[in-house]
């Protein structure tokens, strides 16, 4: 993979950023996945538009990418986006094993218009008994039931 | 709301997962949306079933949850998962500002499993320079021109 970026996929994040507000679909955010130097998928903020607050632009590139390319896993694919992913987005792109990361603004100029990106770095790496949202363990010996089949099911798909 | 816990809630989280391992649908992992002592959304992980690696069991639900009740914010909402959620998936609660998160199995359950949920926990509490996935700022004062355009705009729905 070309370590060198390209500012043509970092434009193209922008204008889906700057359209979104536009058009009012959501809010200031605009990202591509990209695969051997073409766009396979592209998402802005829809979160009020469509009544999720998962539908980050980040989140909605990778579920468009692995839709067209019908794979779980994006080894070998770049993001482009328009501000740099909020841990939510971060742990999508680790989950589809996404090379490498291209950002426009940053989480603390997210922070400057309002919204929590780097409020949520400092939650999510605080230990859990310390987090704003309270978090309690329940019924452990229970859940691990679920672990186990997991572990004692031959065909399965690992990911 | 009542701080204490209902086991049948988390129940239903972890036969979600356990159902969802039987069928050979995805990951033991299973998460119910609660307001006012009723289900509202529920979730189980489905990564590999549907090519989607953001369908992970708590934003599952929360995206179910959120069509259910005709919003983006579950403020006055509980959710019970049947593992220790990933930052990708605690960030989704962050985002839909539940109140309140039961967890099952833990992260550190989840890597025993071969899960890579600790690890995720340890690479977004990183500077970005040292994480796995390279990370680069790129075009940011044209990525500004979005972010600007977001504080000039009157009628926008924050979230």
């Amino acid at each position: 993979m070309n370590p060198a970026p390209n500012s043509e996929f970092m434009r193209k994040a922008i204008d889906l950023a700057t359209e979104n507000v536009r058009s009012g679909s959501g809010g200031p955010f605009g990202a591509v996945v990209v695969r051997d130097g073409i766009i396979v998928g592209e998402g802005a903020n829809r979160v009020t538009q469509q009544n999720d607050p998962t539908a980050h632009a980040e989140v909605r590139a990778i579920r468009a990418a692995c839709q067209a390319l019908g794979v779980f896993s994006l080894h070998g694919c770049e993001i482009y986006t328009s501000c740099e992913p909020c841990p939510m987005c971060l742990g999508a792109i680790y989950w589809a094993r996404i090379d490498r990361i291209w950002f426009g603004n940053t989480s603390a100029d997210a922070a400057r218009v309002a919204f929590d990106d780097a409020f949520l770095y400092r939650e999510v790496a605080l230990p859990a008994a310390r987090r704003a949202i309270p978090s309690s363990m329940l019924m452990r010996d229970q859940a691990w039931e679920s672990f186990q089949l997991w572990l004692d099911t031959p065909n399965k798909t690992p990911y």
